[in-house]
């Protein structure tokens, strides 16, 4: 099994991403100590009564001291202003930890770290909730998910090497990704989604008729992502916004093609663009349903 | 405990939503008998071997013959089709069973069907899945759920009664609307989504980065419905069109306004727009969520 070599882990905010980490973490065989910061007291409070975390401190400088690996968890614009405030007493005290994130964007982030940090490596689970806060923390959140890394041309191959273990050691595969890359497929994999999921249930809001009333199964998976964290999601569309423009326009080309094949009755073609979305959809089911994958047979 | 004086039930087209009936009821203290018709003889076998039906026929008349319900499962087109036959054949042998469907549009259907046949009941149970066929069939499915009556002007209402009760059986509560208010209402809860799972699936099919392999919890659930059958969703698109593209404009519409406040960099707007829709989808999550209601404490 992965392994990572620190024995120290400072989490830079605590939530859902960061929770589960750590809750993960914890459900291996890993003995390590887990310290958290947060600009809250309740929210680490409540990490530690629930055994997710070992210890907290308000202090920065306190949670950085001594730690071997340091993971800021923050909505994507907080976590520029985190990660610049670390490098910034990490230079001050001389200590040189892996230091990593957790953003949807990678771009942005990127932008402002300082190019000589080598222990940098900016990262990315593929894996959330519609519920926020430690309290949602689940140690199986990454179990067959994809955390994808984005190191830079300055970071070093054994920091990237670490980290890549710690998400490993939560069940998580790892892949690298140039930051471009990463910023324009997400765009287009979860950034623009939640904005349909927004504008779907923003419209059924305002419908008279309050069709969410007769919803069933459909309505329920495409407006779920509607409840996740508003400043989140506004830091992501802020962030992310040509790759996000992009991903929308192509989405609602689609659409305003569907309007027409309907509007002109073209029955053919219709289900002939349903069976083609059916065969995609159901070729990408062991990605989108990794915890569904059956396994092998014992040979 | 609902339940239905019948003792004898037709089932014309054997797939997963009939199927699902079947199988709930005959996981009740209802003890009649479930005989199936279809254009497909290797789904009526596999239903009889499963337990899901007591017998088959490929003979119409044969199924009609003695029974108390019919109910006609097929696609939207297909359905008005077979409901034509079925009062044809009624009317030749002077039987007077109660008879209803389960297609998701109601104005098409009712459009077609007789003035002058009390028995008939439309019906549209808010359930499903992506699978497709018997073999999916679940006697949980409609637990929870709503199933929309539709009853016409000269509806009787012992008829309306009965498949109430044969949808009470089954666990789902039973609402009922005017057509024209159904297809308006379900065109904006349930086919609108359906397109949009489609419209997106197909752009995400289209690009190059093939993001769809970086797609998490999130992408599973925007575009597992985009895996339903192309036949059933054509008949949905084309016969209920006027409300569906109007449903639709509306979403579009929404979406050309996250476009806007994100290409202008509106962070305060944006952020109200995803707290109202958290807020809304909050509201609904009982309904869109019932089989995870808390129950009441006994008291």
């Amino acid at each position: 099994m992965a392994m990572i070599k620190g024995t120290r882990i400072a989490l830079l905010g605590l939530g859902l991403i960061s929770g589960s980490l750590a809750k993960a973490l914890k459900a291996t065989s890993w003995r390590g100590s887990i310290v958290a910061w947060g600009p809250r007291e309740p929210s680490l409070k409540r990490g530690l009564s629930l055994g997710v975390i070992d210890e907290y401190t308000l202090d920065l400088e306190a949670a950085l001291d001594g730690a071997d690996i340091v993971v800021v968890g923050a909505p994507p614009a907080a976590t520029a202003s985190v990660l610049n405030a670390v490098f910034v007493a990490l230079r001050k005290n001389g200590q040189t930890p892996v230091v990593t994130d957790l953003a949807s964007i990678k771009g942005h982030i990127v932008a402002q770290a300082p190019t000589d940090y080598p222990g940098f490596v900016p990262g990315h689970p593929i894996a959330g909730s519609e519920h926020s806060g430690v309290s949602a923390a689940r140690s199986e959140l990454f179990a067959g998910r994809e955390v994808i890394l984005t190191p830079l041309a300055t970071t070093d191959e054994s920091a990237t090497s670490e980290v890549a273990n710690l998400w490993r050691m939560t069940g998580a595969r790892v892949t690298e990704m140039a930051v471009d890359a990463h910023d324009a497929a997400l765009a287009a994999s979860s950034h623009s989604p939640h904005m349909i999921a927004y504008a779907l249930t923003m419209a059924l809001s305002k419908d008279g008729l309050a069709p969410i009333e007769h919803g069933g199964g459909a309505l329920r998976d495409m407006t779920r992502i509607a409840a996740s964290d508003p400043v989140m999601w506004r830091d992501v569309a802020l962030t992310n916004r040509d790759a996000l423009l992009a991903a929308m326009a192509a989405v609602d080309g689609e659409l305003n093609q569907l309007r027409e094949l309907i509007s002109t009755g073209s029955g053919e073609e219709l289900e002939r663009y349903f069976a083609h979305c059916r065969e995609v959809r159901r070729g990408y089911d062991r990605i989108l349903n990794p915890m569904l994958e059956p396994r092998e047979p014992a040979s």
